[in-house]
Formats: C-alpha cells, sequence, structure tokens
C-alpha cells in the first residue's frame, strides 16, 4: 500500500517517536494486557520507523500488525492466537500511536472521550455532594431560594418540602399560582387536579381545585386561610407558620388566582429580584417557566463578606434533558443539572440530608 | 337571543328535569359554596322550563344568570357580589345542569376529568404498593424477572440491584452484555466508561470497559472471573454467588462481547422465554429493547396452581413517558408505568422495600 | 394435564361454540395461511368438544396442536412442516378460539390491539387532511386562531408563517413577548438570541435581543416600529400590514418587554378569550404556557349559526408527546396531537396548503 | 461602599484601561444606542479610575451610574430619562467594562453566549446545506449509507425513502427486521402494526405483521417475494429492483424474522463492517439500537484518494435530544444532530433536494 500523505505531516510533528510495541495475542480472541484501544478518529501507528494508518478504522477495537508491515483495525474477538497486537495507552505518539484529534477540533478535544455530554440522564446524580451543600449553606446563614414547579406538588412530594421548609433548608420559595392550589386542594379535599395520591381520579374531582381556590379567596389570603384553620398543612400552611417569605406570580394559565399572586408580571420579577438578589443558592424543580425567569435574573456568582467572589451553587432537577439545557442556552451555565422525577429528586434528597445530619456515612 | 336547536334534544331526553338552583355570590370575586364548576363541553342549564346554553363558554368557571334569562360563564374573579351563580356537582341534568360529552365521543367519556391519561410524569408514584406487591410475590415463591438496561449500572444503582439480589427478590436477570460489562467495569477499574461515579472522566477512560471484557474472556467467562477473584462485587458477582440465574443477549451495539453473551437473536429469544414462561411478576427499567422483547413473549396473566387466573404485575420505569406507551403500543397492556430516572427508582424502592419488611408504616 | 377452571366459565357461555379448526404447517417455519395469530391475553381453544388452555402462551405466534390434544403457543420460526396449526381470525369463540379480555378490563379492550395510545411521534401525520380542514375554515369564513411558542421562530418557521398570514389562514394570534421579539431581532439583525439562521452565534450576539427591544420601545409600538420602517419582514410586520389581530400575554420571564405586551395576566387572560370566544379552530405551536392557557378557555366545540354544535378542531405541535398529553390531561380532550418539530411542522403544512389550493393531489 | 478585593485583580491585569462611558437614557424606559448588555457573570466597571462592580447583578440589563458613583444593575424598563448608562460591547475591559469568565471556568468561555448546546430542538435545521451535501456525495460516487429505524416506515415517510434509493442517493441500507417487516405490511396490507396510514386501527389487525412475515417465509426470501409479485412497492423492493445491498440485522425484539434477516449478532456486525468501511456519508434516521452500533463502528473520518482527510459527515435524527447526545457521548462526536420527527424529516430533505436538482435557490 501507499502511505496516505497525511502521515507526513505527523512525521515531521513527531521525529523522535519511537515505535510501537506489539504483543502476541495470548488465545484466539483474547488480547495481551495493556493492549491499545481503538477510537474513530485518524491514528498513525509508527512501524520500521514509517507512520502507517490502519486499515478498516473503528473505535474499540485492536491493532494488529500482519507480516507484510501493514497495521489492522480488528475487534478483540476476531484476533487470533499469536496475533501482534499494540500496546500501550498514549495517543500522544510518545509510544509510537498517534491519533489526531484537528479533524473535529472545534470541540478541542485533548482525547477521546466517552460521556462528554454536560447533562444526561445516564450521568450518575451525587445527593451526597447536594446533600452536603445545601446543610453547609444553611449553616452558614445562606439564603436558599426554592424554585418550583407544580409537579411537585401534583406528584406528592408535598411531605419532603414541608420537612425542608421546617428544618431551616428554605430562604424562599418563587413559585406560581398553581403550585399553592395544588397544594390547598391536597390540604382540604386531598386530591390533586381531583386526582387522589394513588392516581385514581374522584367523582366532581375536575371542580376541587376551583373549591379549593374559591375557599381561600373568602378567607381573604392564604395566610388568612392558615390562621382560620382552612388549611391546615403541606407546603403553604409550612411558609405561613414558619414566617418563611414566599412569592407567588401571575401567568396566563392561572385558575383564579389565589390572593397573594402578583399578577403583573412585572412587578412579580420586582417581587422575584428582591430574592435572587440575596440568593447564596438556588434550587429549580420542575419547572420551565420559573427557572428560565430567575435564571435571568440570577447572578453566577455570590460575593462573599470579605470581597471573594464564588459560583453560586443553582440546581436545576427537571424530568427530561431539554430544560436543564435550555437554561443553560439562557445563560445560566452555571446550572448543575439532574435529569430524574420531581417527586423522587425530592424523597432522595432528603434522604441524604437526614442521614448527613445524623452522622451516617452515606455512598 | 334565540335559542340554539340542539337543546331541543335535551329537552325531549330530560323531560323531567328541575331548574337549576342560582345563589347570590357572597363577595366579589367569590362564588357561593356548591358552585357548579364548567367544563368545556356543550352545557345546558334550565331556566324556567327552557334548556338554555350559556354564553361565552370555557372551563373552570361559574354560571351566572343574568336578569334577561341569559346565563353566562363567568371566572369567578370577575363575579360580583349579588350575582346569582348556579350550584350543583351533577352533569346529568338531575340538578338542571346537562353536559353533553357525545360531541367528544370517541372517548367515552362518561364525566369530565381531568389527568386522564394512563402513562404521565406527573401522576404519582406509588412506591408503598409496589414494595408490597414485590415482597408478596417473594413470599408466595413467585418468580420475579428483572430486565434492566445499562442505565441502571450506568448510573450506580448496582448497589440496590445487588440488595435485591441478595435479599430474594430476583428470580431471573434478562439483560444485554453492557449491563454486564458496566457491571464488570465498575468491580474492576471502579469506572463505567471511563467515568467516575461522581461523573467525571478518567484519563484513558475510553478503553477501560475493553479491558474489563478482555479480562474476563481470559479468565474463560464471568462465571469464572467470579470465581477467580476476578470480578468481585457487584451484580454480576451477586447473581454467581447466589445461584440467580440470568441471561444476556447479544446486539449489534455489543463490544466484545461477554462469554455468556448468546449472540444468535432465536436462541437468546428462546433463553428469554424459558424465564417469561415461568415469570408471576416482571420489572423492566431503563430498557426499550429488552422491555418490548420480553412483551412480546410475556403472558398479560398468571395460571394459579388452582387454575384462576390473575394480571401478571409488569412494572415499566423509563425516564420518558415513550417506552412506556410503546411497550403499551405493541400489546402489553398490563404495564404499569413509572416515569423517573433509574437510579432514583431502585433507590426508592428499596428503601420502601427495606421499610415494610421492618414493619414499618409508609407513606 | 389437568384443565384450568376458568375454561369452565367459558364452557357456559358459550355452549355452542364450534372446535376449532387445525391446517397442516406447508413447510418448516412456514405457516398456514389463515392461520390464528395470538395474543398475551388468556386464550381457550375448543378441541374434541373441550375448552383448552394453550401452553407457554405469549402473543405473536401460532396455536399447534399436539397428538396428545394439548394446545401448544409456537413462534412460526419452530413449527415443522405438517404441524396443526389452528386456523381462524376470531376471537370470539365464533371459530372454536376464545380470547379473554376482561382481565385487562379497566381499559374496555373489545379486540387487542397496537397503536393505541392517543398521542405517538409513531403515528402518522396527515398534512393532508389538516390543510383541507384549514382552506375550508378559512374559506367559510371561520376564525382559525394561532397560539406560538418562540421556538417557532427561533426555529426560522418565519416566512411560512408569514405565508399563512398573508394568505388569510390567520384570524388572531396569540403569543408571548418572546416570539415578538425574535421575530423583530430576526428583522433588525438577521438573528435569534444571537444565533444565525444556520445556528452559528454572532460575536456580542447574546445583547441583540435587548436591542431590538430597546428599539421598538424607543419608536412607540410595534405598531409604531413597523410604520417608520424599523422592523420591515416577519411575522409582527405581516400582521400589522395585513391587519390581523395580535395579543401578546406577559410572562416573568419576559425580557423588555415590548409596548403591546400586556403585563397583568388577568387582563391578558381576558384579552385572549375575546379571541377564544370567536374561535372556530385552534392551532397551537410549540408552547406549553400558551397552549395549556388557551385551552383552559377555549370551548370543545362550535355552534354554527344554524344552531347545531360541531368538534373545534385543535392542533397541538410539539415536540414530545408530553405537552399534548398534558393538554389533554388539563381538559382539552378534543386536541389533535402531532409531534414533531415546530419547523418541520410549519414548512409541511404549508406546502400541503399550497398543493391543495393548486388542485394537486396530494399523498 | 468599599471595593470588592476581587477589583483588585483586574486593576493590576488592565493597568491602561479606560473608564466607562456613560450617556444619558433618551426616554423613560429607553437606553441609549450602543448600551452595555449585562452578564450574569462578574462585571466591573472603570469609574473615575477605580474598578467598580455593580451592585445587583443580573444578565440583559444596564448599568447605570448614580450620582454617588456607584453602578447598579438596572432592567431597560426601570431606567428613568436623564440616568447615565454604559455604552460598549467589549467585555475585555478596552472599553472600561470587564466580564470575568474565569468563575465559570471549565466550559472555557471566551464569551458569554445563548445556545451554546450542541443539539436542540431550538436550533434551525440547515436542510439547504444537507441537501447539497447529499447531492455531492452523490456526484461524486461517494458511498451513503442510510440506518434507518422502523418509525421511518410505521410513519409513512415510505415514498421518500424510495424516492432517495430510486435516485442514486442510498449506497447501503443498514436496518433490523422490523423496517422491513412494517414496510412488507405496508405493500401487502396496506398498513404497519394493523393500523392504516391515517392511524386508525383495523379489524384483526394486530395479526397483519404476521402474515406479512409468513407470506415471505413462504416465498424463501424478501428478493424471491419481490420476484414473485408478493411485494410490489416500498423500500425493499426499490432496493431489490435497484440492485441495492442491504442488511438486516437481528434483535430479540424479531418476530419472524424475515429469511434475509442476520440472526448471529455478530456476523450481522461483521456484514455492517463492509459496508461501514466504505462508508463516505451516513444518515441515521430513528433509531437508537442501529445509529449506535453504526456509530461503533465507523470513523469520524473519509480518507480521499489522494491522502488526505475529511471528516465523515454523519447526520443523525431522532425526536429527542437523547440519542443524538448519547451518540456522541458514545464517541460518534462528529454527529450532527437533527431534533425532529423522522417522517417530517424525510419528507423535506426530499423536497430541498429536488429544489436543488431543478436549480431552483431555496431558502
Amino acid at each position: 500500500m501507499t502511505l496516505p500523505t497525511a502521515a507526513d505531516s505527523v512525521k515531521s510533528r513527531l521525529p523522535d517517536a519511537p515505535d510501537a510495541k506489539f504483543v502476541a495475542a495470548p488465545a484466539d480472541g483474547v488480547l495481551p494486557e495493556g493492549f491499545f484501544s481503538t477510537t474513530n478518529l485518524p491514528t498513525y501507528v509508527r512501524v520500521n520507523g514509517q507512520w502507517v494508518m490502519p486499515l478498516e478504522p473503528r473505535m474499540d477495537s485492536a491493532l494488529v500488525l500482519d507480516s507484510d508491515g501493514n497495521v489492522w483495525v480488528k475487534e478483540g474477538r476476531r484476533v487470533e492466537r499469536g496475533e501482534m497486537v499494540a500496546v500501550g495507552s498514549k495517543e500522544d505518539g510518545s509510544e509510537g500511536i498517534y491519533v489526531d484529534s484537528a479533524l473535529v477540533s472545534d470541540e478541542e478535544i485533548d482525547e477521546f472521550k466517552f460521556m462528554s455530554s454536560e447533562v444526561s440522564r445516564e450521568k450518575p446524580i451525587d445527593y451526597s455532594l447536594m446533600a452536603r451543600i445545601l446543610i453547609r449553606e444553611r449553616d452558614r446563614g445562606g439564603y436558599i431560594i426554592w424554585v418550583t414547579g407544580p409537579a411537585l406538588v401534583h406528584a406528592r412530594a408535598r411531605s419532603d418540602m414541608v420537612w425542608f421548609i421546617k428544618n431551616g433548608f428554605v430562604g424562599a420559595l418563587l413559585a406560581g399560582n398553581a403550585v399553592a392550589v395544588h397544594d390547598i386542594e391536597a390540604s382540604i379535599f386531598g386530591t390533586t387536579l381531583g386526582m387522589t395520591n394513588t392516581g385514581v381520579a374522584t367523582p366532581g374531582g375536575h371542580g376541587l381545585h376551583m373549591r379549593a381556590i374559591n375557599k381561600v379567596r373568602a378567607a381573604g389570603s392564604i395566610v388568612d386561610a392558615v390562621r382560620q384553620g382552612i388549611v391546615s398543612d403541606g407546603i403553604m400552611h409550612a411558609l405561613v407558620t414558619s414566617d418563611i417569605p414566599f412569592v407567588l406570580t401571575g401567568s396566563i394559565r392561572d385558575d383564579g388566582p389565589l390572593p397573594e399572586v402578583i399578577t403583573d408580571t412585572l412587578a412579580a420579577q420586582d417581587a422575584m429580584k428582591r430574592h435572587t438578589t440575596k440568593a447564596t443558592m438556588a434550587i429549580l424543580v420542575a419547572t420551565a417557566l420559573h427557572a428560565i425567569a430567575t435564571g435571568n435574573m440570577l447572578p453566577a456568582f455570590v460575593t462573599e463578606p470579605d470581597g471573594t467572589l464564588r459560583e453560586l451553587s443553582t440546581i436545576c432537577v427537571d424530568s427530561s434533558e431539554f430544560v436543564v439545557s435550555k437554561l443553560k442556552d439562557r445563560g445560566t451555565h452555571q446550572a448543575f443539572g439532574v435529569v430524574t422525577n420531581a417527586q423522587d429528586f425530592m424523597h432522595i434528597l432528603r434522604i441524604y440530608v437526614e442521614r448527613e445530619l445524623s452522622g451516617v456515612a452515606t455512598g
């Protein structure tokens, strides 16, 4: 075969590279220890002082030298006992094998890698780390804002949210009308949108959220409804009784709305900003609208009392990669994405925080 | 206004219906107790013996009678003190209000409802119920098959899966090459696809799964690798040491493959069927290919020793509604869908099972 | 084998059913014409006057009678030449085979079916039908409301939307601030969120939407900006110059906002309702917030001048099944879901409408 | 106020930077031309020779200097006529404003940007470019491999695929059993999985794909079934009659399978590799399994006859970002993602190719 001319530039760039080392395969379909594992990028192997491009390139395979001095890319299962297989782990030519990532250069690959995407349901979720950050923020007097969508209540993570409120992990809650409506429907009727907590529709259920709203409007406000005993448990009850501020912002989707809802969206933004300006950590759960609105007004950093800066820890939880990627695409680059169900997130996070607080090692 | 002719048929169908009852609103923007909450369907209100169609129809609103005998659909917030608002909860005319669902008839609506979809991330997940079913199956000697995708290992639900194996909840594991490869990479190198359990890529990481495969091929088989101490923890280790059968079926995506993988897909189907035929419960986690393949060969029912039949409990877990809906669309109608992250599902299910076993009430 | 007792009830329900008919397989792995194709439901086969349950049940397979009178469920590929295979297509016992769907009864299956979900990316999209409905609505003077999210502009379906406006297919546009902002940024700077129409970020691009907003605020209004030639093409330009009403409703996510945006969400709902009350068709594209808000106030029906009712054609387009299912779960049961990219939807719908108008048959 | 110490390092790094320039706002809520648009990153403004950090930082806003020398971040709508607003577009200090991206440093931001994610349904799809690449590959004798999932047939993009085959754009088709099964069911019965091309289930429909398979098995092979006139249109018919090679690879999900399906997955990989080795372009539509399998064995580059290298154009189409991101996460970094419905993709791509071929400018 004739050498591809592309090999010439490798030759001039790496004049002192050694020949690649080859070791015999110990058995059919078994590679020698330390075998070089291929990528799909242009690869050059130094054989007898010449840079050779392997034939039939593909990733996850071995480099096999034949008796004519050709190098073949072969799947391990196809390698026979005694065939000469390249060993080495360096891709920079220092062991006689050079992988050229320049062709895919806009990604600035320094090394071929798997799992390079930032947001993926396939990445592990480090609840232990999140729990420790949360506890640290609380203990140093940080201001943790929670921004939540109705799925959190709809899917019954209510009791976990109440637990976080009562244990000092919530500086302020920013949400929409629906979060409070579902929460209050659950308190008064035991349902959300007429569905019980096992997911069954109840007769007449479609009107229950309207009846819940009406009771609060009759009482005057959510705070009044809590004080009058109409709302006796749940998220809004915990906020009111624990004196934690909340901002309910209006949208065109609102039923009612509840009395505390700020229906003018500019006044609502101003009310939100009073909290984002103070925030030292943000947890955004199951809401595209509120998460991106908060992201718009949230600095990427916190200024410490001594004037130093640190990144503002921002966790964004959603069922799909889309919302987290969108948040980043709108400039909130510091957001750490967790792709899961809101209910499950809340439950596991609470368990990890409880474990940390009780001194139990988690893993 | 002239009466829409559609009202005539209501009149003849419900000759004995009473007039609707109207009650004055107690305050501006507050409706009387028991107000009728509207839907978006054609609605007829009996006023002075005539069936009237309300004007400006929409859902989630009130029916307001004006002094001319017209009925208007008004949002609660727009209702003024003293306006006459319809009360009642029946939609069948027996309280003077009739809602006609025939127009949307192919869905056979017997009552207007929210949350009627079968599979939704917004539905609550009843872990408590699933835990009780799982324990009941184990305790009566049922045969629980688990069908899992690599996300389960990739995202570190390994230790939870091991727990289920060691505690008798796994009759057989049906999976692909990748589940075993990731699990064994994790055991030998502490990574999956070169990513640590906190989601960070390691240098040279892209070759680690190939090195793991090669070590097992050199040992002869997974069983041999476990016995020789090469694989010392994880899912495959637990299966081998607990004598639980597993079927690893091949796909064109496989690296390696590992020795136990059945590469002929028809032989693989036959091997799977030996377990689906015995199954009394199936848990399908994070795999479209294997879940639908299993669904194809899984009966929807179990025959009890006494000849009676019961539904074969089938749980399908995936990050999106799509896989669960697809499974149903391919005929596995009995599947109960859980839309969440595989890692979180495994962790919470285990916690609920542990709680049930220790006799602690869960909720 | 002993007969399962469940067969007894079939016997009493179907006393006059004939025996099932069996025909020899013509070749190895080939079934006779008219073979019965199995489901995963409990199935009973009448053999010599007895109802037998087939062994090893699964779907998509054949029923094979052995010499002992047992019936086996076998995959076609495993059937050998000469084996006796059941034929028939009825599942009600009239051909000697009875399939019992009662076990999966809450779904009211009258027949085992695939593809029974309502919303799926796997369902064909009937653009031809949508095109005809759209033309019919226009030609009879209907009032078609379009409710769109920014993805429609963001992803360059602008020129198609302009085409629909200019050709009389738009009665009113209901949208948020972002739709107008992206559209006007595209008109003034040729970008959306600083990204060119080939998806490349431009230097200084992150500020361009703010500059676009500022120019319109300086001009006084969108209408003024169009009249002054500041905005010279695009969706807002087409609406203004064609005298088509639009409603821009505010949200907490808004930058600016543009002068015409109604920032009070209740005033915004009232403005939207003036159009939903008149609507005879609704097209909801790429927006969860606005689609569900519109669904909340949209009747499921249209009252014809003669008093008869018809369903209000409602098309909901989104990239995922989730938004369409959510719209239905919030009560807009009549919505027809199209799962695709907004840009592609607009382009193909326009092509089909153009073809219909030019009299070309489509298919 | 005291200066944050972080400003000191800016001072030393940029000793010669000028003061920022401020211009009076021309009207309430209107900013001066050329205003500086803020980001959420730490920002320093030089005022009277001192580097000042603006107060109440957020993105998409203006920098306003008050009479005390403080700089405030204010939304444009809140700026009053005459207030002094910073102008400039540089973020490197050369105009007196410095934005420090080091805090978010692992992303190597050289400038604050929106829409930086690689795969998003919000990015425009450049069909015109794809059409030109496709034509160029065909015209220079390239080898274009198509890798497709059943959704392509299921959702009726059959006629478009046939068009690409007949017009020389398909070098080889790599797919699974289901693509051929659905295609042949459509040819023989006019349905896919028993569903008509308008999405309606037919009586007895669930067995039709099995009957289609059986007819082909009886004929001997797909090629025979085409030659005998049993299969008279569609994708497989076009491949056979145009002498285009196809590889059908087996999976555990297969019904049948059809005779040409390679059931051993290693033999199937070898058969696929014979085509990936020759490929000069790859189009992967609506299949996770086959796309990633192909990605595993596809080089990222093509070696030209003269020895130079170029990137192997790889287009990956799926309804969600997930599959494309997964393909990249498994190492196929060169893949260009298109997030849309397979049916719509095929239809628009064909239209653009037809336009290019007929010399019509597209846009």
